[in-house]
Formats: structure tokens, sequence, C-alpha cells
């Protein structure tokens, strides 16, 4: 799942997007300037295939709205979903550093808008100006430190904690109560999916952390009623504390 | 585990050990000199602690010989392990990008040898050398496609085709015959760990990749009696094909 701090608000025009991106921070007016002027701004219906595993990468993009999900798919025509990422995330971007070939897919699973940029500007970029390429060190170390975290949760928690994990990282920093409504971000099935489980897993992991933790789940919603509970429940096997700060 | 593509041959001098890293080519003499003068070879006993999670950074670390473990521990005190890296990888050195300390520890499992070089002086460098950042942001990108394919397995490959492909990487790239024998590079009890497994469920897995693919264990030594076999019963569930070159 996407990491609290890699999140970005866009508002304004294209410019004022992109100057708010990790990526372009402290990066002079003249350079931004040759990417905005690049930049072109897209929309995409649900189900619109943004790019394929191993095709050449002419573009990457900036996430303005809605969903994008990035996934690979085994010689067995099995799917695995990466990463579902939204506003102020970056997508294909990696391509720059990987023989100029998308290494996953992308899907839209909402309607989505987004900013296209041509991947050779990134490239001559990165290879020309030593602060974009900080910039851009910063931003995969940060996504390290996430898929390190990832990896360790696919080890030692069992699916209910993956879930509660998945639901405390859409609650606030500093929740006023005990008790908190959250909105999933997208539906069941795609979040099965993020996590790795099948959805008959979901389904049974799910049933399970509601009779552990007394959450309720009404549609798209879901009401903890016992915060602290939920902590204990899924942060005591993970080295790391709620609210998690370190990816 | 590691990569294949990762991995450099070290010998001779602490400068042709350093030269032969991605991080260090086409890095000047100059540069260079500052990392060679600044270098010390250590010599450590299995069990021996490099570092710990959190710790501030002073160091960093080229492994010349033998395997180090890098890990996390939940708060429940369970360990999860991150990787295990040998000859030809560097350990440490992205705590430069996560504010001067590491983000996880790290571990001799077996009698090691090291260069340590000064976690300033990396930071110095890939502050103000291009080709360092540049080099820098190869190998992190290297580091984020075998994450992902990592996440990957563990969300689609079970346990026994998990073994599978551990195995298959350590087969050379083009085996002469359909039928090799492998000598494991550290302990089974460090083999589950390092793939998520429990040791009952790595014993139960193993003994059902045997039925299903005729290897052999021998002590320390895997005899794969049909390569092609194993293949198929293992990279049908992944996204690239053997030999794995992709990561």
């Amino acid at each position: 799942m996407s990491c609290k701090e890699e999140s970005v608000k866009l508002t304004g025009t294209v410019a004022d997007s992109l100057r708010a991106l990790p990526l372009f921070q402290s990066v002079g007016e003249g350079e931004l300037a040759l990417f905005t002027h690049a930049a072109r701004r897209v929309e995409h219906p649900k189900g619109k295939v943004l790019f394929i595993h191993g095709e050449e990468a002419f573009h990457f993009y900036v996430v303005v709205k809605g969903w994008v999900k990035l996934f690979r798919e085994t010689l067995d025509g099995a799917q695995a979903v990466i990463d579902v990422l939204t506003q102020g995330h970056i997508v294909g971007e990696t391509a720059v550093f990987e023989g100029g070939q998308y290494g996953f897919s992308a899907e839209c699973v909402e309607p989505v808008e987004l900013i296209m940029l041509p991947t050779t500007l990134l490239k001559s970029a990165i290879e020309g100006n030593q602060r974009i390429a900080l910039n851009m060190l910063g931003s995969m170390s940060a996504h390290r430190k996430h898929q390190n975290r990832e990896i360790e949760h696919l080890n030692l928690q069992n699916a209910p904690q993956r879930i509660g994990c998945f639901l405390l990282r859409l609650c606030p920093d500093n929740p006023p109560t005990n008790s908190i409504t959250l909105t999933l971000p997208y539906d069941k099935t795609l979040i099965a999916a993020r996590l790795g489980m099948k959805p008959e897993t979901f389904s049974r992991a799910l049933a399970k952390l509601k009779a552990e933790t007394a959450i309720e789940i009404q549609g798209p919603n879901v009401i903890i009623h016992d915060l602290q509970g939920l902590v204990k429940y899924t942060c005591n096997y993970c080295s790391s504390e709620f609210p998690c700060k370190e990816e």
C-alpha cells in the first residue's frame, strides 16, 4: 500500500502539481519549466491500461486523482499486484534505470487524472542535475524501506493482521478518539490482491479480524470501535509502532 | 536472496575490491582514493552483530567473504530476515538516506571479512559526485526490482516453489546438463527464515518439493536430477523465466 509520507496533495496548475512532488524539491525554475512544458494532463476511464510490463517506456505519469494498480503476470496467468497508488505518486519512472522498459504493467482501477511526461526528459535531468538525482535517490530509498516492511509483514504477520495494518494506515496520525470510521479507498477484491490474498482467504481473515478486534464493516466503511485494541492486535507483530512513521 | 547480477568477485587490494563494485564504476581515481584511504579491512566471527536497527550509522560495509544477515525484530520479539548477503554486496549504506540511522540490524552468520567505510564520506560523495549518485541510483533500482520479485513470490508462489526458486538461483546460467549438484550457501534454518518460513513449514515444503521434482538432499548438497522439471514446477508461477536475468 502507499506510504502516508509519500502522499502529496496536488492542486492548481501542472507547474504547481510538479513543484509539490518530492522529485522536484529545491529544483530550479528553469529545470522545472522543461517538465511543465513537456507535460500533458490526461484523463482515463476505469480499466484503461497505461502500459504493459516489458514495453518501451516513452512516458511516466504523476497521479493527480484516482487509483492506479501496478501488477505483473506469471507465465501461468496469475496476477501479482505490486502496488496501488494514488494522488502524488509517480508511476513508470523507474524504467529510466531499467533499459527504458517498464518493469510491470499499470492499469486505472477507477476514472483517473494524470500528468503524462516523457521519460527521455527525466533521464537527461537525472544525469545532468545533481538535485534531481538526489531527490530520486531519496524517494527510491523511501520506497525500499516500504518494501522491506512489506516483505517483513508477508513473512511474519498473519492475514488478519495484514488487513489490520492496511486499515491502520488509513487512520489519521493522531486520531482524537479511540473510535474511528474509515472509508476503504478501493474495492475489497483489489485490497485482497494488494495484500497477496485470495478472495476466500481475505473473507476468512476479515471475519477473524472482526471477531478479534470488534471492527464493523458497512459497505465501503469500516468502523473501528477500539483503535488501541486493533493497534495491539496488529502492531505487536511488526518492527515499528503506530502511528507508522517509519516508511 | 541475493541477485546473481549483483554478485561481484572481490580480490586483491582494498582499491581493487572497491573499484570492482558497481557503486564505483567510472568514478575518478581521486574520488576512489578518498574511499581507499578511509577504508579498514575487518574480520569478525560468526554471531558478531555489525549494527542494530535504529543506531546511528557511522560505518557501512562491503562484504569480501562470508555471509551477513539483515533483519528486523518485531515488538513481539520475532525476527524477520530481510536479506542474506555475501561477497560484493554493500551493507548499511542506505542509512545515508534515512536520517543517518540503520534501518535494520546486521549479523555475521559465519566468519566474515569486510571492508569498513565511513558513511559521512559516502554522503558527501553522493552529494558532490554525479557519477556516484547515478551509480547509487542504478543499484537502488536493481534492488527495487529484486524486492518487487520477492513480494510477487510471497504473494503467488507456494512454499515448495519458493524453495525451488532459491535453488534455481544457485544454478549457473547455462548449466551443461539437465542434472546438477549444488551446495547450499548457508544452513537450512537460515534459508527457511530468509524465505519467510517457520522451520516446520520449510521441512514439509522441502519434502513436497523432493516428491514433486525428484531432487535429493545430502547434507549441504542438493542434487537436481531434472533441472527442466524443477524449472517448470517453479517458474511457471513467476513473471520471469529461467535463467532469471531480470533482477
